[in-house]
This record gives structure tokens, C-alpha cells and sequence, in this order.
């Protein structure tokens, strides 16, 4: 489907314009979705957002939801249960669904009026994976309700993030495999960084290291650290900080010298190292998640390799019932 | 400060009255304002609202922010940098702002057009902390915007809560010992919650374990639990679980049941036994938090003290430079 397209399509069937947009899905799903919030959050004066966990959605539905909100749901599978149900659940209220899946047999495109059937794998350019998508539909939201001057430069980025990932991962291929070396007796490790790319400390967190390694973590977002996380960092407790280029970047820095000084343990995955700051300033924040999820996967699949834990062993997910 | 006059002089000084609440803080007062974040979003069919870390807000402003919002920010001590600079720069682009401190003579006052200077401590009410009168600044906001039905039954419960957790703290005393007694040599625990108390999972989480008991942690939304986090599901890893009363409380019960499954160390607290649903259903979602803050509160210093590690021992929160 064409991102432009299906805007100008939904706004001219609502009544003033497209008035909310929710981000809803779970788990990775739910973390590629971050971006947007971020970025409607910070850059949009009229339009309303809203990040949900597929289930809250369905179960706490919002009262806002309405006639001229759209919904946006995303399932890799396309058949998780809470996904398609919160599609459900926006269609019965009358909104616009916009469903994201990588299976064209999905029951997400029953209730999804524009289906996105997206590209996966590392051969694909990011630009079509779900994160990006979703990032260009907030984008062309923003523009279509409201307005964004920075439009043209965010589509300058989006056409040099995957070459900018492409020289990023080379780099860092070394650095993983000393990295996985290193810490691959670790049982926990905390993820750091602020802005559009907290949602890929959380998943870093709970998809790459608790689901796929069955290793403790949780994400702390580098302006929470210095009020009550930062009591846990010793020598000996493991940090991964992934430093931002953009606005946010000082609250990172802050973090980094912190850990530099108190801390031994520190993977550092700077943004700005990678060469993402050829992107205009005025957009480069909201890319660095999309460059920080492609080279933490190398960081995770040489952990998995040294562990002997390859990254699709699950014990529960697809396994059991629950 | 009178609420409802505070709001009403606020609404009077705005063109069309309030469009935006803000909620601003850091840490332990940040996760205090998650359940009007969830209230107004849940609630609000006009009013907006954002949760921010206080120097994200700083930094990265929204460009939303306007003469007709509302800044709600919170600091305990009153001298937080990053929570007075986020006052300030509210008060910089010509929102109204609202200060809660526990110190009058904080330097947050000198950004607070109204000020709250709050009780603290084991005997206040809790309707006289800062977590109550946050929520009871937001209804004020959704009712003099735009209407609300429920701002009785919200009132009622405000008077009834403070009682239902002095009835809980006394049951949950001996319990809070077993689970200090049994769990005394963890060195790391998952929270888990939904709805309006998920801000609470991640202040237990983040003050209560980490900052004043150096004990690795974190917050999981009942709902995403199965979207990664429960791969490291296993007898040996423990699992606080709050159970909501209210329309989320089917997702904490399908994570009960997958711990009682596949778990061993879970600890449950129960918001329904602990007797919150003499509260209105309309509104009693909004009262979880409140009660778990104060009953988790016995957990904490019950494990404080079979550890021998005070609540208020620190090694870096205001005794180095950060």
C-alpha cells in the first residue's frame, strides 16, 4: 500500500481531518511503534496519540476513540489473539484500522481496512520493515491534519538510514563478538538511552535478551537512572548504552559519564559514531532507533552464538497454552 | 491549596479552557503521577495529557505546550535541577504551572503559579499525598473541560481509600514477614501489573528495590508479560504480581495463572481481597495504585529489615557529584 495514499483515503472520509492515532500491538510489535509516539508527541500540535499494549486497548478501551481516529495494530504473525482483537475493537468503534503484518493469511487483515504486508529479514531494507512503516504513516498523518516543515528532510533520512545501518553493522561486527565474548556468563544486563529510542531499550530488554536468551534485563531510560536505578551500578553489574544523536543526547552523555567513572561493565552503541548525523538535525532523533534495533541484532546474535543458545528457542511462546 | 479552586482560576485565565496536562517529575514522583496519565487518557474525550521525565521535557519540549496547559510537576525535596528547569521552561512558554513539593522552601515554587506543599509520612492520609492530589487535579481538569459523570463516585472513593489501607496494611503485615523471611537472599524480582498501577511496577521496581535496596529489578506490564518477558518464567526466579481491581484485571489474572504454573517464588497482592471494591466500579481502577503504593511500602521495609539494609542508605543519590 502507499503510506500517502492511504492518509489523504482516510482523512477525507473522517469529518475535520484525522483527530487521533493509536499505536497498538504487543511485545516487538509494540516496541517498533515507539518511534511514533515519540515523534507525534513532540511534534504534533493538534493530533492526539496513544501507545497501548494490545490487551489494555481492548480491555480499557480509551473514550477519545472515535469516527475520525485512526488505529494502527501490528502483528508479525498476524494472529495474535490481543492484536487482532484491539483491531476489532477499533473497527467496532467505527475508527480507521491500519493492520501491519508480515503473513498475508493473517486474521489482522479481517479487521484492518489497509493492510500493510511488510518485508522481514536482513536482506530487506529497513524502510519496509514495520518500524519504519509505521513511522512514515505518523509522518504523513502529521502533514495531512496538521502540517510538518521538516517533511522533505524526514524522507531524506528515511532514503539514507538502511546505507548508514549497512556500514554501521561492519563496524560493529568486531566489537559484538568482544562484546559476547566478554559478557557471555552474565545473567542480567540493563539497557540505557532516552528519547525515540527508549521503546528499543525495552525490547532489546524483553524480546532479544528475556525472550530469545532467557537472560534478566530491563531497560532504564538514561534521565530515570540518576533518580533511583543508578543505586544498582557497581563493577560488577553489566550496562548497555545506546547514545542518541539529537536533542536527547545530553541526557545520555550524562549517563555515560557516570558509568564511566562507577561503573566497569559498559557497552557503549553511539549513534553519532555510526555516522547517523548526516541526517538533517531537525529529524535525526526519530532514526536512531531504527539504526540502534539493526546493530543491537548483531550484538545479540553473537551473544546467542557464544551461548549456544540460538535466538528461536523458546519454552513457552507457541509451546504451551496460555 | 484548594483544588478546585486552583483549576477553576487556571480555566478562567485560558481562551477555551485547559487543553493540555503535562505530568513532569522524576523517579519516586514521576511514577506518583502514572495514574493520572492513565485516568486522562483512559477518561479524557478532549483534554491531552503527557508523562515526561523531566529533562526529556526539557530537551525535547512539546511543541504542543501552549498558554492553555497545564504543567503538573513533582519534587519530594523541591530542589530537583532537572524538575525545576522543566518548571521553568513551562513557565517560558506561557503554561501554568503546579508544584508539589514537600519543602517550602524548594526552588520548584519559584516556577509554581500554584504551589502544593504536600503532607509525608506513614500517618498523613493518603488523600494528602502528592499521588492522590495529582489525580485529584486531573478530574478537576476532565470535569472543568469538558464534563465528567463519575466525579462522585471519584470523591467517594477518594474518602474511602485511606481506610481500606489501614485495614490492608495490618493484613498484609505477617505476610510482608513470610515473603521478607523467604526472599531475603534474592538478588532480583519482576513486578508485575496493568492499567493504572503499571506506574507503580516501575517504582517499586526502581526506588523501592534498586535505589534503596541495591536489588536488580523491573517493572512487566501483566499484559506484554506473555510477549517476551515470560521466556525467563522458572521455579527459581521471583515474581511480585499486583492484582488490580477493575476493567485490567484480566490481564493480571492470565499472568496469575501462568505463575501458578510455571512459577514458584510469586508473591501476590491482591487489591480485591484487600477489600478496594467498596469503591465504585465506575472509578475503582483509578484507587489500585494508591492502595498498592502504601501496601507495598510493609513489603519493603519487612524486607529492609531481615536484610539489614535501611530504606534510606544510599551510595551515590546526593553523595557524589552527577
Amino acid at each position: 500500500m502507499n503510506v500517502s495514499k492511504v492518509i489523504s483515503t482516510i482523512s477525507e472520509k473522517t469529518k475535520n481531518g484525522i483527530t487521533e492515532v493509536y499505536l497498538v500491538a504487543c511485545g516487538g510489535s509494540l516496541v517498533d511503534m515507539y518511534p511514533s509516539k515519540y515523534f507525534l508527541e513532540s511534534e504534533a500540535k493538534k493530533i492526539v496519540t496513544g501507545l497501548y499494549t494490545a490487551n489494555e486497548f481492548i480491555h480499557a478501551r480509551p473514550k477519545r476513540l472515535n469516527k475520525d481516529s485512526v488505529v494502527i495494530v501490528c502483528s508479525h504473525g498476524g494472529n495474535t489473539p490481543e492484536s487482532v482483537g484491539a483491531a476489532k475493537t477499533a473497527k467496532e468503534q467505527g475508527a480507521h484500522t491500519i493492520g501491519l503484518t508480515h503473513n498475508k493469511e493473517a486474521d489482522l487483515l479481517k479487521y484492518s481496512d489497509f493492510p500493510f504486508l511488510y518485508e522481514w529479514g536482513a536482506d530487506s531494507d529497513v524502510k519496509n520493515n514495520p518500524m519504519a512503516i509505521i513511522l512514515e504513516l505518523s509522518v504523513e498523518i502529521l502533514k495531512n491534519a496538521e502540517g510538518y516543515d521538516h517533511y522533505e528532510a524526514f524522507h531524506n533520512g528515511m532514503g539514507k538510514i538502511n546505507g548508514i545501518i549497512e556500514e554501521g553493522k561492519k563496524l560493529v561486527a568486531p566489537r559484538a563478538k568482544v562484546f559476547a565474548d566478554k559478557y557471555r556468563a552474565e545473567e542480567l544486563f540493563y539497557i540505557l538511552t532516552s528519547g525515540a529510542s527508549y521503546g528499543h531499550a525495552y525490547g532489546f530488554a524483553i524480546c532479544s535478551l528475556m525472550e530469545m536468551q532467557w537472560l534478566n534485563a530491563a531497560p532504564i531510560h538514561s534521565g530515570e537512572y540518576f533518580h533511583g536505578p543508578f543505586e544498582v551500578t557497581d563493577k560488577e553489574t553489566p550496562f548497555i548504552l545506546m547514545m542518541n544523536e539529537g536533542r536527547t543526547r545530553a541526557l545520555d552523555e550524562r549517563a555515560l559519564s557516570f558509568l564511566q567513572k562507577y561503573a566497569e561493565k559498559v557497552e557503549v552503541v553511539d549513534a553519532k559514531e555510526l555516522g547517523i548525523s548526516t541526517i538533517a538535525d531537525e529529524v535525526v532523533e526519530f532514526f536512531n532507533p531504527v539504526l540502534f534495533y539493526s546493530i543491537l541484532c548483531v550484538y545479540r546474535e553473537a551473544l546467542a552464538d557464544v551461548r549456544n543458545h540460538p535466538l528461536e528457542t523458546r519454552r513457552y511462546m507457541g509451546k504451551v497454552a496460555y
